[in-house]
């Protein structure tokens, strides 16, 4: 279990950092929706490594290939497979790592589920896998379009500098993704600054969901909340996630937090675009903390896999920063999580009276 | 779709908040479980309102019977059917309240969805319905105590107030579920202050389940992470879920945040025990956003169901802080998510080389 | 996992034969259905037993609860939550039985799976679990007739007389829901005959859609064959399922068996309304082999739990033949079918060009 | 919906027959599962079309490329992903035919579904489908082998013709994969005869899987009949399906029909494997109804896409009879099944008392 997503939408993704190729398979796409190779691939270059000095230097072309569920431009509603072939994987980066537990890394909990050694490039635990999620998400990223949905995710915050302005037209075009035009030299700097020193920095991501109808999301296991959250917190490197005011909900009181109506709609957005699990038609925002890439140069105590204690350098091409990385990831999973709940809320349309 | 909840282990909640009653169908737990009633009933205790002065007043024994899936003390390896009725439902109280939607509530939400106006006491949007999830989770834990694992919920902040020591113990005992025996009167003074104003007010709840064996959870859509905080982010009023350091993380480099490994294992625990989306064997710590409660005294600025503005003073009885309501919950939500990560490992087992 | 069907109209059916009750949780049914307790009740009433000398004497009133889901004639979109309590479980009738394994029923292979000895009245193995069912299908079939659904069963074989005209209103009148009025009799004298000689007798029941709308089921796991004859096949005692023309295509040409056009749509429906997996808007016709009731009160060779060979003698209350007991089962699954395949549609429908 | 097939092990096909391929991504397999893609190619060959003059000349190699989830010849425990890149598709035989619906095929429940014209070949719904089918349904026989568990399917019937004797071994080498090697002289000159007429003819084929241990299989929904016949007749051109005695169970007496028990165990297997939805350790046995290839030369009266009567005449490479195309892949949806079975049974095993 545990690599197909969703109720109505469902993607099926597959692939290894460093074997043939990584993609998806996703099913319950209506027919008729215009999709060509291009939009999927639009998203793909948003996630691609080795695009700027603050990322990882791995060259991958990451061109996809639509195998199936497509013809003349539109979708036949039938599974739509997409593959992307692997080129640029070393795998003598990682001959050394093979014999020890790589701190931060999935390397000592895949051993202990599936008895074997650390894959390389990590396998099915790198952030490779991820090409999956973003070919499917650019797909329900089409389908949402057609409601007028448009999904964003930016950096608000890298290491100790934080964005106070968010400007969405500016992240697009920064190489961090960073939300704030006067602080991204800031956040610049805490990269390059740990990246010099062998380390990497941690950071925060913003995704907002604008367009969203009111009634999307299902009480109670599957509140949207939930959905959206679980989601997030399936990408790999993050440690929390937040919706609305989110944490700062805790210090508040009621009074305050809640979001009072006036004559033309609600007056403020503590609650993120969600009451009861179901969307309000507000601005969907979730804010989601990433950690460091725990891929580092420096020197870590780590145990071999028979358990003996050593020390590990960790070699290869890493991003010092995950979150423009993450961030079309995000958007992504954002976005097969609302063209899901809007399928199944088409299944649900209430009965006329 | 949205009442079922896990893959191999699978509760079906059901129930209004003024309806018959409230329960679930659990299915999936392994025949020759020892289990009897008062097991769930402690459990169900654990959530009951009417138990102190800082929480709602409404009066329900919550009396859970077993419908099925159990004969002579022992899990018979069918669906377990779990029943409470509903004793003290006022739908007076609410009367007023059908005509407009109550600021942080799923009235409008739902209204939206269903094309229904709100109904007595939420209906299923009620924390009522945390019944079922807490009988299920009952189930769950008894099944996970045959490993060895453990899970405790409490509150670590009330409004303004933190714990800055951890005493399980205390927990168990203190009202508001503080896990700090120095704060709790701090907690409950904030909690008496907000309601003596006619306001509510948030808090944060942690959760640590322990002795969880290496190795549950899956990559990459199910990683344990992603299910658990979907699991908790479900639970009406959670608006952050952070796991191991969460948000810290943000701040920090890799080489302060990831868990090094000293002779005798992990030398921190940062990650929260959970790595690549699988158990590590160390505790799992998870932390919840909880927002004031949304039923307040005060009025409030609103719309009626056809969308005039007017105001709105909420009568009934609620719990001015749904930190200690929630925990039981989270714990149950945890436990579903776990013993369920078990049982799907259970399949999962790598072949004998 | 097995007690929860369908896909987006999900029945989660739980209950032994002589425990508490049997009941079911229903999700994904659509607000604003009307749906009173009588209209469930009229279909639990077509399956209930001790109506005539055909069928067994237990006498079970089957009186069903909603529990939820339901307020003022209308649903709310939110769990159908049904019960229905046992009364005339006499336990004492099996108590013999439960050191062996009765030929033809589930005692060995239960005991097998579960490592339990037989339950009293089979536990979950009894016919009675089909309250659940058919509760659930009475919902179903309750949204289906917004559509111009309607699905009827009836017997068309028992032992070595086979109905020769299908009578629709005649099979609803007769205790055997013999289809055929010039048949049911020489049916009734089978079964007596078979009874009075402590023995039992097998036949077919057939189940016929009418008006379902083409378009509904989905390629290729998801074919409305697979998906209704699946259905079929997981009701106690059915050991075959055919379509259409059925075995007999067997034996035929293509030219034969191919359903041609004419101007005024389909020649001839030995598709038995379905097409590639999906409905054509023709009948839907299905035909059902139905076993002899194993319960016999003949001495049987069999073993006890611990291998010892042994005779065994079946006292309790038996039908002497299933069809009119299956009859209203196999209408419950095909309106369960039937409604999840137009729910599912509705979130299939294509995009508009 | 309608593409992922599975509970624990689930499969996801995908490819139209036209496209750039077909095949499937198959997850829930343990990790540590010897497995080369010569296991896979020799299902596949089995299915291969062009390989006698009784079945269609389309000439595929249907070569497999494993994408993911092996790595030294093991199971990662990942997700493995199967692709078959189509060669020989010759759409121009099809071009006259997307302007009128061919009888006895999709075409015409397609164009309502999906509201597209015909696809070349017949798109997904060709039993070029099958091909992931297969690929997967190998990895899942390769997981039952371990266990001890073969399957094999052979056609008993063409047209006329049935076969008196079971000689598997024979099967293998025929054609037709008939079993009987006194029949299959006279059930390839049925084949013949219905292809000189531009007809084409049906048959009859039997599943047996042999050592399959007792207790797989769930009540009451997941009854291992449900799914097993549920599989079958997902299979395009699958019109009935019955289980060990099937329906000659109808005319029987209990006592006739029962499977005694003497000191070694069952004393006749009239269930066909199967007691109460759960495997008994003994054969399970299925047979299918098979219907005459729709694809025939012969003029035929249809419509056009806008409602005009007209004739049809279907050019193109077809099998005259499917039964030995239908083998293979039953057998491999069998395994997939059992395999499932397996898995899920893992995950129920009863708690050590």
């Amino acid at each position: 279990m545990g690599s197909i997503f969703g109720r109505v939408l469902r993607a099926a993704t597959f692939g290894e950092s460093h074997g043939v190729g990584v993609g998806v398979v996703l099913e319950g796409v209506p027919a008729g929706l215009a999709l060509e190779a291009e939009t999927i691939q639009r998203d793909l270059d948003r996630r691609r490594p080795g695009t700027s000095a603050l990322v990882s230097a791995r060259q991958e072309p990451d061109r996809v290939e639509i195998l199936s569920g497509v013809a003349d431009g539109k979708t036949l509603g039938t599974p739509i497979a997409l593959l992307v072939k692997n080129k640029d994987a070393r795998s003598k980066d990682y001959s050394a790592l093979a014999e020890a537990f790589r701190p931060g890394h999935a390397d000592y909990t895949y051993f202990h589920k599936y008895g074997l050694p650390p894959q390389p490039g990590g396998g099915r635990a790198s952030g490779r896998e991820t090409v999956g999620r973003v070919a499917a998400g650019a797909v329900a990223r089409a389908l949402l379009a057609t409601l007028g949905v448009s999904i964003q995710a930016y950096t608000v915050a890298v290491g100790s500098v934080k964005a106070e302005i968010i400007d969405p037209a500016f992240a697009e075009s920064d190489p961090l993704r960073c939300a704030d035009p006067d602080m991204d030299e800031a956040m610049a700097e805490q990269v390059k600054e740990a990246r010099s020193q062998g380390d990497s920095v941690g950071g925060v991501v913003e995704v907002v969901a604008r367009g969203v109808p009111a009634g999307l999301g299902d009480p109670v296991m599957d509140k949207l909340d939930g959905l959206l959250g679980g989601a997030m917190l399936s990408i790999g490197g993050v440690k929390g996630v937040e919706i609305g005011a989110g944490f700062a909900v805790a210090g508040r009181r009621g009074s305050a937090n809640n979001d009072q109506m006036g004559e033309s709609g609600f007056l403020s957005n503590n609650a993120g675009g969600i009451l009861g699990g179901i969307s309000s038609g507000q601005d969907i925002v979730l804010r989601l903390a990433i950690k460091p890439t725990p891929s580092i140069a420096r020197p870590q105590r780590t145990q071999s896999l028979n358990g003996e204690s050593r020390e590990i350098e960790i070699k290869g091409r890493h991003d010092p920063c995950l979150c423009p990385r993450i961030a079309p990831v995000a958007e992504a999973m954002a976005a097969l999580v609302l063209a899901d709940a809007w399928l199944v809320q088409r299944a649900a349309e209430r009965m006329p009276s």
